[in-house]
């Protein structure tokens, strides 16, 4: 059993981006720039939006985060995609999500440019992206596939079980993963809350992507022995530790592991693939702007 | 077993879009209007256009077909589409494919439109469809939901196995029988020519769609009793008759036909469904464009 090292895998893309932006900078370009909207003080939030802002500077790549009180309307942040738009200092844009109840969340997705959507969100990078076009493809599924190519692990042919069908992730990740191109070339099938028989559909599985968001859904007796197992769950559950909470992925990982010929672990797997998927489209948009 | 009548239900629907259409001029606005790009003179692709041609007529919308020669330029046709994109007097632009091999369909397919586009072949179509928001469905999922909504089949729950990964049947077929509405609400397995055991796939279907275009792919030992089979496939096979071919679909349908609580006939079943879907599309383009 291996285990999916996403920590040390993004560790290492880390630093060839940060080589590729040196080398874009040295040829007189400005870095790549990433601008970040943040609506109101969700503690969540204020985390995910201060990881991209490090993981951007240890890349080398530039980033504003532009703050709105939670009361702000949806025209003044839509006024305020337009000017990113047009400025032509901005490669990337990213909104961090959830928005407030009284904003629509998918008129400012929209709003932004496709070219600068670098978390693949808007309809025109998710249509790209299933007819198999270049664009942005969403962070999570880009992470896993870089973690399936880091470790080799063989696609086509094999049976990929996605437990979800959220746009972020189960969704694009089983129009991907059925593409033919690696990774990809799998037969897939989608299971999701209204799926009767997901154990019996699990145990089929060559690959499964637990995406369901419920903390250690997938038991050892729905894996079949050999199986790669990918958990992108993360839910924050309550302890009496000092952080107040321990992170839990939807696989139960300890009983799942030793059935399994590759397994990624939470936190350590998915989380810093995705990450890195982000900076990877941001330097991606700044070629795309630059050239 | 219940025969999907394709032919009698696309029937139907034409009669409500008719009336639809007369109600739609009685209040003073002009009849929805498609314009069809035919390049060359290919026979299938004259057949379908002039197909397309009659359907609109029945129901009262206008149409023009724009005829182009095989030596066309990729920029004549982008020329074109401008100009059809620009003119209000028209609603719908579809554009008959396959295109000669100097012509990137794809290029074409992007100039058009997306709210003209009533192929819904358009990136952000496909984009919106997949998130589930309003926008072009390609005709022929459209009309296979049409249908399975007309004999009320149930969906919620049902494990359907797609055959096939296209971008006009197979991969929309598959994200929109996901999507959490009716039909829908699907377990949806996609297999393609890179599933090695698609005989015990499609044994656990509740509904088989088979797109694959292999003509009597589906065998009854493929079958299990009660499943509900929608047979996309339509390839001409040649014969001695006048017509010089016959039409046979991915199913063998005899032998499969006494396993089945429904299933399509070929032709007769998905065909005239398809056709009706892009009235419907024109008729709901020019309600967008006119309103």
């Amino acid at each position: 059993m291996t285990i999916l090292d996403g920590k040390t895998t993004a560790q290492a893309i880390k630093e060839d981006i940060a080589k590729e932006v040196k080398q874009w900078v040295s040829t007189g370009r400005r870095p790549p720039h990433l601008t970040a909207i943040l609506v109101g003080h969700d503690g969540a939030s204020e985390t995910y939006i201060s990881h991209k802002e490090s993981d951007c500077k240890q890349v080398g790549i530039t980033s504003t985060i532009i703050r709105f009180e939670q009361t702000v309307t949806q025209n003044e942040i839509l006024d305020m995609i337009f000017k990113i738009n047009a400025d032509i200092n901005i490669d990337g844009i990213i909104v961090q999500l959830p928005m407030p109840k009284h904003i629509n969340e998918q008129a400012i997705i929209e709003a932004i440019d496709p070219d600068k959507d670098v978390d693949g969100f808007h309809p025109v990078n998710v249509g790209r992206m299933v007819l198999g076009l270049p664009g942005f493809v969403p962070a999570t599924p880009d992470g896993i596939r870089e973690l399936i190519r880091h470790y080799n692990i063989e696609t086509k042919g094999k049976h990929c079980v996605v437990l979800g069908r959220s746009h972020i992730v189960g969704r694009p990740m089983a129009n991907l993963l059925s593409q033919k191109a690696y990774p990809g070339d799998c037969t897939v099938t989608v299971c999701h809350s209204s799926t009767p028989n997901i154990k019996e559909l699990c145990l089929e599985a060559d690959i499964i992507i637990a995406a369901l968001g419920v903390p250690l859904f997938l038991k050892a007796n729905m894996v079949k022995w050999g199986a790669v197992v990918i958990d992108v769950g993360i839910t924050r559950v309550p302890t009496s530790t000092s952080s107040g909470f321990r992170l839990v992925g939807d696989v139960d990982f300890d009983a799942v592991a030793p059935k399994c010929s590759f397994i990624t672990p939470v936190p350590g797997g998915v989380g810093p693939m995705t990450r890195v998927a982000l900076l990877k489209n941001t330097l991606k948009a700044a070629v795309l702007h630059q050239k």
